[in-house]
């Protein structure tokens, strides 16, 4: 079974990736984009045993820095 | 209207932050987690004028390195 992490900055953090991201879309002609966010994507493959509880304590242990990140997961067949 | 960008390795393509996330993993004392993948995630918010093909030319000349990176996106109410 896959596991996908998404861990992304909280609001009212500051975002730089983001914000250069945005930068170079309106260099390249595209209108019609007001912001961007960057954040990360993790793909776990686990078995039956691994818990949403596990998933939550390696999500905040290791792959979000709980401090500026929120994360979500979810369960993909 | 916000738009998630989805961007991840290729099959095949080495992923040593992957590799360094799933030793970690193990060093905590999580069993169970077989592969560990890392990719990234942009939020665009956009309006109404940008379309499905905007947003393909976004992701293939900014977003993502198309020689070892696949990218998927989604719109979110």
């Amino acid at each position: 079974m896959k596991v996908r992490v998404f861990v992304s900055l909280k609001n009212g953090v500051l975002d730089p990736q983001g914000r250069a991201i945005h930068h170079a879309i309106e260099g390249l002609g595209f209108s019609g984009v007001s912001d961007v966010r960057a954040g990360r994507m993790f793909e776990l493959e686990v078995d039956d045993s691994v818990t949403d509880a596990m998933i939550d304590e390696m999500a905040q242990k290791l792959l979000a820095n709980m401090v500026i990140e929120n994360y979500r997961f979810e369960r993909v067949a």
